[in-house]
């Protein structure tokens, strides 16, 4: 009996495949866990997934995932400090330290001409609309340190340069709590050369 | 903007750690790709998810998963041989090496005094009503080769014997393509104790 050739079943084990970094066997896994589980497990799996399809949108502000628009966190804080980010997910992280207060801007990408993403693909724009509010003093760039965030954040400095606002970029260097001996070349190299007085 | 405080998302999230081995980072991954997937793609899933539960039933013959009843197995081959198994996992294995052409018997447990299953918990009446049709001249046990599945194989071994049928056990030894090495003491004497000439 093999349990692929049962056609519902069949389609569930596709359908979960799908998912990022499932392969075929954990699919089937989680389609017996749904043939086991309580008939209000799996309706409260199928509905969450399409609530979330039907309720999420973009905030109108920050361009993060909310269910009302503006988000939360546009709402309730101050624009003083924006922190650029690539995608939600990074915006997530920094929210996670619990370290900073501030407004997110996420660029739904970065720069990257080999896929044919230009500044006029992310929401570079958006930004600059935001800052014009005169309440802006500094704007954190803190885009992915691989080529197209370094690029990315160069490009959004260079933008804000003439707007006389503060411009940083997140520190680069040896993660807490690895090894010397394990980090790479370059991030070394940035580490000795970005080294601080203590 | 934690992404695990926008209710619909919290929910999601929720619902996905749910499934066997997903921790809460795997469910939040999950619950982006939902974000960003198309429509279709996530209703296919929701649906796929509900059609297995309305659609699969157990074979009234076997006990295996189906979405018809008999099922195709118990349809199509005959009952000359009926491999034993503890779980529809176990003879999705088995169908998988496509070396058995029999039917399959699922016991749905093993005897396990412990945890008070006793044999009339699991599917053994079923089993001995299914060898009365006199068709069927051995029985393999193939449940898992530890205690629960070994107690298990001997009592259905015990009530078989009176109906004068072949009644065999999966052999058990070191695992092909494996190290001497690295196998385990109990398995290894086993393997010695079993050694075929050649």
């Amino acid at each position: 009996m093999d349990i692929n050739k049962i056609e519902p079943i069949a389609r569930l084990i596709n359908e979960f495949s799908k998912l990022p970094a499932v392969g075929k066997k954990t699919a089937e896994r989680y389609a017996y866990y749904i043939i086991r589980t309580s008939e209000e497990n799996a309706r409260n799996l199928a509905t969450s997934i399409m609530d979330v399809k039907s309720k999420i949108t973009f905030c109108e502000i920050c361009g993060n995932y909310t269910d009302s628009s503006p988000c939360k966190i546009c709402r309730d804080r101050s624009a003083k400090i924006i922190c650029v980010v690539k995608e939600p997910k990074d915006a997530m992280a920094i929210e996670k330290t619990g370290e900073f207060k501030g407004q997110y801007h996420i660029l739904h990408g970065t720069i990257n001409p080999i896929s044919g993403i230009g500044p006029n693909d992310i929401r570079i724009k958006e930004l600059l609309d935001r800052i014009s509010n005169n309440e802006t003093e500094e704007v954190i760039l803190a885009t992915n340190p691989d080529v197209e965030g370094e690029a990315t954040a160069l490009y959004i400095a260079k933008l804000l340069k003439p707007l006389q606002i503060k411009v940083s970029r997140i520190a680069q260097g040896i993660s807490i709590g690895s090894e010397l001996e394990y980090a790479d070349e370059v991030t070394l190299s940035r580490a000795l050369h970005d080294r601080k007085e203590i």
